[in-house]
């Protein structure tokens, strides 16, 4: 039994890799982790995988970066207990926390064309989404800040219950992990003609879903060649390597290429003028581009009126994909079962907790995909 | 019997309101239409009716604008002589002329998905769309320019065929020419809430479709409060005067009038900052902006790089409505003979072709919605 209900009630005391420090390396200490308050339940972490957002976080030194905080929040992990009102999952479930709310219960849970939450909005808070307070204590007793509603680089966490997602425990942790935030999917029509720009871990996840999709075409953008060969594997058919362009724009050679621009275009970097450069290689009449990056506070992207009213053009975003975590997750995991889905190849390298230091290194240096990072058992 | 053979193949000598200086009076003289070229039609202008874009380009002393030329490009005529390859109508066919070409036969137009004719992009070119070169010629030989592939401030005129729609000659003239250019419509889901800012009439339009469609609330958005009368005859339930919001912004005011947003906004007047007021005033979640307004070349849209990522919302542009003209045009017609579509309304003022300097006094006024002018018998 997975479970222990010696613990339940009462704080635990456990291991967690801490940032004091922006940019710092994290430091792995002792904690306490309270128990869950109503509709919220306390997990133990089995393993996360490390996503750009972490690092991002990690380095920022103005609110909303904070310190000291608990990162991660790609992750899988089992109920440990649960608070009062929690009838969703019991002890020894498997779970996925998300960084995205998904309370069943507002306008935009309840209906199909949202995925963004009103009771629980999306937010870099220091807080659990339900209650503005903290699940977590140093040994000398001082507050440690959560991270997108999950903070999964500790032994145990806390969770709400509507950023949980109950799945089976028979897929591997290490591949389940990423439905936790890092594997988005596409909706294309077949036959469409797909243009990615940015080919990591996202864009990868694009690729592969425009491929489930029957896409004709997936051009992987990107400044680091070594990511076709990679991208070969998840559907990329064409490369363009953004830092090779000569006097021209990525817009001016993707429509050269796809003969008057694609029918999508995905931003997976999170740059205001390469949102730009996306939406300058639609196509005219129904082109659509999708921003799936998260760019930094504050920067703006700036489109030509003219363009916008002649071309017919639409400029949407999709925080998660578009994905509403309780419903799709279990879908994706099917597929993944079914073998239609590639996960397996996302996880490009796997550390120890104690090692979670080189995970950063390994995401920074640009050659990893993913990295699962293993609590100890 | 409209048409007459006598004419058929021999340039015309007819009357034609000139702009010969931007801004200034139209001038009404007697100028040669030669005959049409292959897949080309001569029609004689039954009415026109007065644009804001024909404003617009009537006072633009840089180019697109240019002199001598022949503006107008709402109305209703009736086919004289068609040249080589005309097959799709005959000598005595009604016909409205539309900016937008539909040559049938590329990509585009072939699709469902796309109103944007490749073979005959959208320009403001001072020729014919298929030849570059004019047929009008003043009593002294020298060229005058066509405008938007229509010049209907003649008598007679000569269109390509890609930009002709056959239509009953049972409806009104003065009705029918509004849909060459002037009547928009809105595809909005039943129990929608509709913003439209600017109640011109394109917003107007916008309201009304937006009401055939029934939509819940239709909020209007301008700055003569006059406006609001009007609108309520197409369907505008509330209002928001947009010289009046206090400290607020106006998409704080709709914001709030809408507890979180509106699911469509519509932004009939073409000023960026205007896009971006109703970019912010759309809901999350699904929130569709829909840019109708012409802005002046050169002007930009800014919106903030997280609220694209983070609140899903859509941001298109639709030339003509997104209408396909050859298919749409007599769909609308239609609907109007079954008297679900107003069109009465939209004409306020109606003048002799003689008087045309006067319709536009009346739109540049701000009174008049459309402003018919007939041609002389």
């Amino acid at each position: 039994m997975e479970g222990s209900t010696q613990t339940t009630g009462k704080p635990i005391r456990c291991k967690a890799a801490i940032c004091r420090e922006p940019g710092q390396p994290l430091v792995i200490e002792e904690i306490f982790v309270a128990p869950p308050m109503p509709r919220e339940v306390r997990i133990r972490i089995i393993c996360s995988s490390l996503c750009q957002s972490d690092v991002t976080f990690w380095k920022m030194k103005e609110f909303p970066g904070i310190c000291p905080r608990i990162l991660g929040h790609e992750a899988v992990g089992v109920v440990e207990s649960v608070g009062e009102d929690v009838n969703e999952v019991v002890e020894g479930d498997r779970v996925i926390p998300t960084f995205l709310s998904d309370c069943g219960e507002c306008f935009d849970c309840k209906s199909k064309k949202s995925n963004l939450c009103s009771n629980f909005p999306f937010k870099v808070s220091p807080w659990m989404p339900r209650y503005e307070s903290t699940r977590f204590t140093d040994l000398k007793g001082d507050p440690l800040y959560h991270f997108l509603f999950v903070s999964s680089f500790s032994e145990y966490t806390v969770v709400d219950i509507s950023n949980l997602t109950k799945i089976s425990s028979e897929i591997p942790p290490n591949r389940s992990c990423l439905l936790s935030c890092g594997v988005s999917t596409a909706e294309v029509e077949a036959g469409s003609t797909v243009v990615i720009f940015g080919l990591g871990s996202i864009g990868l996840a694009v690729a592969e879903g425009a491929r489930l999709c029957g896409a004709a075409r997936i051009i992987g953008v990107d400044v680091n060649p070594d990511k076709f060969e990679l991208g070969k594997k998840f559907g990329v058919t064409d490369f363009v390597n953004g830092a090779n362009c000569g006097d021209k724009s990525l817009s001016q050679v993707i429509m050269k290429m796809t003969d008057g621009g694609a029918d999508y275009c995905f931003e997976c970097v999170g740059l205001a003028s390469l949102v730009q450069e996306a939406y300058a290689s639609c196509r005219k009449g129904w082109g659509k581009t999708v921003v799936l990056g998260v760019d930094k506070p504050g920067s703006e992207v700036r489109l030509p009126s003219f363009d916008i009213l002649h071309t017919g053009k639409c400029l949407l975003g999709a925080l998660f994909g578009g994905l509403k975590p309780k419903s799709d997750i279990p879908i994706l995991l099917k597929r993944y079962t079914d073998k239609e889905l590639h996960l397996d190849e996302f996880v490009t390298h796997e550390v120890k907790f104690e090692d979670i230091n080189k995970a950063f290194d390994l995401l920074i240096e640009g050659s990893c995909l993913r990295c699962v990072i293993w609590m100890d058992k």
